[in-house]
């Protein structure tokens, strides 16, 4: 791995810490945060770890207009050894470039970035939370600063690295949720932005969310925007099914965000020997299953709940309960596994993680 | 109208103003903005008028990373007599609001926001350019600026208002252009937020628009997202068919937006007898007719261009030539008529005009 030359301008007036008891999610920020610009013709420059501060951008950045911006989610967990842990970090920066091209947005230098990220969280080590299912979230993205009202792709942009110490998604270990089908709104369409994760893509979900909240529900699960049959994703989370026995998930269209945590799980249950199968399945499937009691489990995944079982299902009314609401054996098998592997509680045969000792010698 | 309180922080040093001969479109931005600030439960404040200086926000800004923005375009116009003229603004203002509702975010007051307007073309008067085909562009947006991480609508928001005087779009007088019907990419779909004048559409299209561009195109027709058969509109302006002496235009059908030339347009040649059919169009339909010599014209509309002529539409390699890839007579006739009614050669009948004297008096 080559060492960009990152600048350090470090400050000595760190923040107090909040209290790691009932942290919330995604409202403290650390001391510092990694920045690299862009410029085109001459590429990415400037990589540099600074005190977190605002950003300051003309009024006509593109960013504002035009929604040129794409971002990332990952989480640092502090293992009982005091190491930190980092889960694929590379599948993150991979995807973060798959959503720049999609946006025509710059592409990144994958090592150099994960290399920005490691000595940030050098220099925030002491953010890592201690207590057992807190994290320290990652939030990289890349906005186009450029002053321009007319529709094409910015000659400019900044990458960001924040982090955002987390409680834990479950205060009271991990339970099913109530998920609403949604009928009238679409958060994605073939030939869209769906598989980018772009910051549309989220706006468009907020009056979905909205109703769902309203009426109960913690999240939407969204169909496609062309038939409206075939399930896609749940709010932010990837979504399987457990449908007598065999294991399946959306496949990957073009529509739906291809999650880490989606990825893990395939890949995991490949090794356990449980090959999951990845098609199109369609919600009339899905009510014929739970009529005939073979609609066994259903669960979200995603970076912040890692599984989230749903207990119940809500179509146009019908409502479907999920193992009796409760979460499934297989739930909480692959939530243990991929926890105990985040930890380092558990081996890490699929060598996912990238662990940083104290003095932060890669040696995962 | 009541006047709200709007505090006034106006600067000494006026920038040098740029050349009106080869103004380009969105690089020069006037010495002042307008703000104000919204809060959660105290609605919104500090209407205020100041320097146009960068805006400042916490790198965990909501709309850099889940896209609540919106925005509106419109233009003012210097008439002969040095009055300045405004098209419509208060259905700008509508369609911000409708935006605004759809990305959930709070509604702005459409008559202190025309004030706001007012208040701040008085400030500027002097950069409304006084070349023919020069205005002034103006673009008011909203974006939620609170720091947090999570998919939710924000608690606090800014409104600005910005200026760019802009040169005319046509350089050397009205002309067609040529336009590439897009197969791969979708701009919206139905249950989406193509209705909306939001970022994500906007950054959605970019990857359509570069591959256009490639090609020698200078924008694309979009199809709709569900059956990719029927017309939805042209990059950033609506679009309208003259078939065999009818005029047509893709219905409005919550996926794309509603112009404001769009609705002027229909409104006036139902004004003048012949009313508009709002309809789906297929392209079918649409090669069908060129076949049979019965495309006689198509034309764009929007702020931008007021009406642009297309010349020739090019569906998967299929080249079909418009009026010989000439400028129409009921395009020319259209464009002549806003473009005189917006600076004031011609009777306002329709009543659309907002008129300012230099001392600023509404008597439109
Ligand atoms: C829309 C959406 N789908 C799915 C996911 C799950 O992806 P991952 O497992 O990489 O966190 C996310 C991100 O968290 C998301 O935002
Ligand atoms: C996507 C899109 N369609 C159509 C239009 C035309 O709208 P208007 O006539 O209000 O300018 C615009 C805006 O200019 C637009 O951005």
């Amino acid at each position: 791995m080559t060492t960009p030359k990152i600048e350090f301008n470090l400050t000595d007036s760190r923040k107090q810490k909040p209290s790691e008891e009932n942290l919330v999610f995604g409202r403290h920020f650390t001391d510092h945060m990694f920045i690299a610009d862009y410029v085109k013709g001459t590429g990415w420059q400037n990589h540099r770890i600074v005190p977190y501060a605002p950003i300051s951008l003309d009024p006509a950045a593109i960013v504002f207009h035009y929604g040129q911006t794409v971002f990332e989610g990952l989480k640092a967990y502090r293992a009982k050894d005091d190491s930190i842990r980092l889960f694929r970090p590379e599948e993150n920066f991979k995807r973060l470039n798959r959503s720049l091209d999609r946006l025509c947005m710059p592409q990144v230098d994958e090592e150099k970035a994960i290399e920005g990220l490691l000595e940030l969280l050098k220099v925030e080590e002491e953010w890592v939370p201690k207590l057992e299912g807190n994290s320290l979230y990652i939030r990289p993205f890349v906005i186009a600063t450029e002053a321009f009202l007319g529709v094409a792709p910015a000659t400019t942009y900044q990458f960001y690295i924040i982090l955002s110490p987390v409680g834990s998604y479950y205060e009271e270990g991990i339970h099913p949720v109530k998920i609403l089908v949604e009928n009238e709104f679409v958060r994605a369409v073939k030939g869209g932005t769906g598989g980018a994760k772009t910051a549309g893509n989220y706006a468009s979900a907020l009056k979905a969310q909205e109703t769902a909240t309203a009426q109960g529900y913690s999240q939407v699960m969204w169909l496609d925007g062309v038939e409206r049959k075939y399930v896609e994703e749940v709010g932010s989370m990837n979504i399987f099914f457990k449908i007598d026995g065999e294991v399946i998930t959306p496949a990957v269209n073009g529509s739906i965000l291809e999650g880490i945590t989606r990825k893990s799980i395939i890949e995991l249950l490949a090794h356990w020997g449980t090959p999951v199968t990845e098609r199109k399945i369609s919600m009339e499937e899905l009510a014929a299953a739970h009529a005939s009691g073979k609609l066994e489990e259903v669960f979200g995944t995603g970076t912040a709940a890692v599984i989230s079982p749903v207990g119940e299902l809500n179509w146009n009314g019908k409502i479907m309960t999920v193992n009796e609401g409760k979460t499934g054996a297989l739930s909480k098998k692959l939530y243990d596994t991929l926890t105990k592997i985040q930890l380092g509680d558990e081996e890490d045969a699929l060598q996912w993680v990238t662990e940083l000792t104290p003095s932060f010698v890669k040696i995962g």
